[in-house]
């Protein structure tokens, strides 16, 4: 197909898709005349992973160019193909500053150790201070337990047993795309895509709770 | 006590303080001099609110005034406190823009008005439409859809489950707080803070779930 077919079916603009080939975040399509290239099913399925990446998740060109290439190793296993892209995204993201060293930081690290244990996970110490996940997780904790509310195994063990429930249909969603490749771009998509779904989810549902709880009305 | 004590009971500096206090965040105190006021634990309690906010939430200045004034009207009973005061924060994060009345939008609609009554959540058709979180919603659906990945009530009943159940225990939390006023500080609190624990822990449990079925590795 020609580059107008490609907006089309893409629904991106053709100066859209000029400026992610000019960026290498598009492969370019096979030349057939000096000013005209053909594209195929393959730079549709690309053009549905960058737009997702930059459009909806926000993730600057050069983290979107490390997530796009960490997908297309064939090198890595699936496993880990599946993690680099998604740590790639990760970077991307504005994380919180870094915390002072302090005690509150010290006691989240062992609550989330602690938590981690808990439920079961596999976890590579090493490895796993260093991902960007973690290292929000850590934050996030010693933020709550600064502030006085309270933050330790207990408070957090529903929400990672939860949240261990949301990956199972999550990577269900993942393995329905027929390829390796189109895998990656999924989970990738469905990552950014999905947490606006579970923070608005959560605010009804507290909405709702509060209304059961406080007014003891029934639904009108 | 003074400017010095309450600083270092907060946590919060004293140039931070005055500047919270010539913005109308913090109430003035009691003047015992033409230089010197006392403060209470009420001071202590709305910096720990006011620095959630802006500190942790990224609230902009003018929609943590209003939030606080939600939280402090007498006359909203504890349910509206509570909606209203989240209601104002949500205002102060960045929402997507507004997307096109398209048809992608229309079927978004409908499927979070049939996911709602699904999951039987009693809901104000016209109040509910302007919820930011509702638009949120509907906008992340259209997005999903847009781009081609499956998102209709079956993928999206987990996570409103999920967030129904999480809702109990996060309500639990703040059903603890002894006062109203304490307990929207809270709802408004822990609705910021432990929205970057969710997603984190997402993440992990996604990395925790890939390692789980393409590894078939035990833990180390």
């Amino acid at each position: 197909m020609r580059l107008a077919e490609l907006s089309e079916r893409s629904g991106v603009s053709t100066a859209t898709i000029k400026y992610y080939l000019r960026e290498g975040l598009l492969q370019p399509g096979r030349r057939v005349s000096a000013t005209q290239a053909e594209y195929g099913d393959e730079h549709v399925r690309r053009l549905r992973l960058v737009r997702a990446l930059i459009q909806l998740g926000k993730v600057p060109v050069a983290t979107a160019r490390e997530v796009i290439a960490a997908a297309e190793d064939d090198s890595l296993d699936h496993h880990w193909r599946l993690g680099a892209a998604t740590w790639a995204l990760a970077h991307g993201q504005k994380n919180p500053p870094d915390e002072e060293d302090d005690q509150a930081t010290e006691a989240a690290f062992r609550t989330v150790n602690a938590l981690l244990q808990h439920l079961g996970w596999r976890y590579d110490q090493e490895l796993g201070e260093l991902s960007p996940a973690y290292r929000k997780l850590v934050t996030a904790v010693a933020a709550l337990r600064r502030l006085g509310y309270p933050c330790g195994v207990a408070q957090l063990l529903p929400y990672g047993q939860l949240a261990a429930r949301l990956a199972v249909s999550d990577l269900d969603l993942i393995e329905e795309e027929p390829t390796p490749a189109a895998q990656v771009e999924a989970a990738v998509a469905l990552t950014v895509l999905y947490e606006p779904v579970l923070l608005s989810l959560r605010r009804l549902a507290h909405a709702e709770e509060s209304a059961r709880r406080f007014t003891g009305g029934e639904q009108a």
